[in-house]
């Protein structure tokens, strides 16, 4: 799929059809995160790919009940590790957390070039998501990405205008 | 251009023409940041667009002497506004950063498939960026992104294999 489509049809689904995601796809999703550019090219990330049931549904309860994370048959746990990056962002943040989102942009893109939808998911508990899939206490949980074949169809959300957005030479408020 | 390949054939570059960026095709760019999915659709980021000479080199200076940003007709400011967003990331981490990474991710690729070269800088003084911007101290600077036609062609990085990134069903280290 060409590119610009892919960004500009990639929806967030939050119903996926029971049918597996043929590992040739899962496959092809996770070397597009593998292939992501990373400050001075440290690659500190890690996914867990999770198909166990059992462990998807102790999920949903790390997500505050979030259920169609279980419903994906894939879920990506994907997670940043600090200790394997020198480099920071603007000298006040480790670049870690930057670098795994690219990682998972670039999964997000590709899932949906390739047929599969995703939705990234951002609200759990780090700590019960940790204990879930004995997750050191070093490394942290940058997202959890359900993947799998949509069983929905989301119009698009609004967006704001590109003149609220982008300006031009110096910050102008608000 | 096809999104696998924009993936595969993206580069960092640090070598740029004189040739100025069509408006067009920065608007195309610009307009891929806007499409990215955010938490809430909050949307938490803004895009100085600097085309003026003198800034661009007081930027370099704000950047420990990276000449390569000023050498390029564009240069994009990311910055995150952690005001406009109530979500955090597993409860730890405001969102406007994974969020911002989002939009520039998409720019990155845009631009590859436009022709066009870009670089994530993450090594900056974000305060000296902020005086010289003039941006307000609530909001973040996440990434400098030079644009241009590339003057290098630089060979691919290498990666990491696929087995030292991914897990099956739970944590296994290092």
């Amino acid at each position: 799929m060409d590119l610009m489509e892919a960004i500009k049809t990639r929806r967030s689904i939050r119903r996926f059809k029971e049918t597996p995601v043929p590992e040739s796809l899962l496959k092809e999703v996770l070397n597009t995160a593998r292939l992501a550019p990373s400050a001075d090219n440290a690659q500190p990330w890690r996914i867990i790919v999770i198909m166990d049931a059992d462990l998807k549904l102790k999920l949903v309860s790390a997500s505050y009940g979030q259920k169609f994370i279980a419903q994906a048959p894939v879920l990506l746990v994907v997670c940043g590790v600090p200790e394997e990056t020198f480099s920071t962002i603007g000298g006040y943040m480790n670049a870690h957390v930057i670098d795994a989102a690219i990682a998972v942009d670039h999964m997000t893109l590709a899932a949906n070039a390739l047929g599969l939808g995703t939705c990234w998911v951002g609200r759990f508990n780090e700590d019960k998501v940790r204990e879930v899939l004995e997750i050191p206490e070093d490394v942290r949980v940058i997202a959890m990405i359900p993947l799998g074949y949509p069983d929905e169809a989301p119009e698009k959300t609004p967006r704001r205008n590109l003149d609220d957005l982008v300006m031009y030479e110096k910050f102008k408020g608000p």
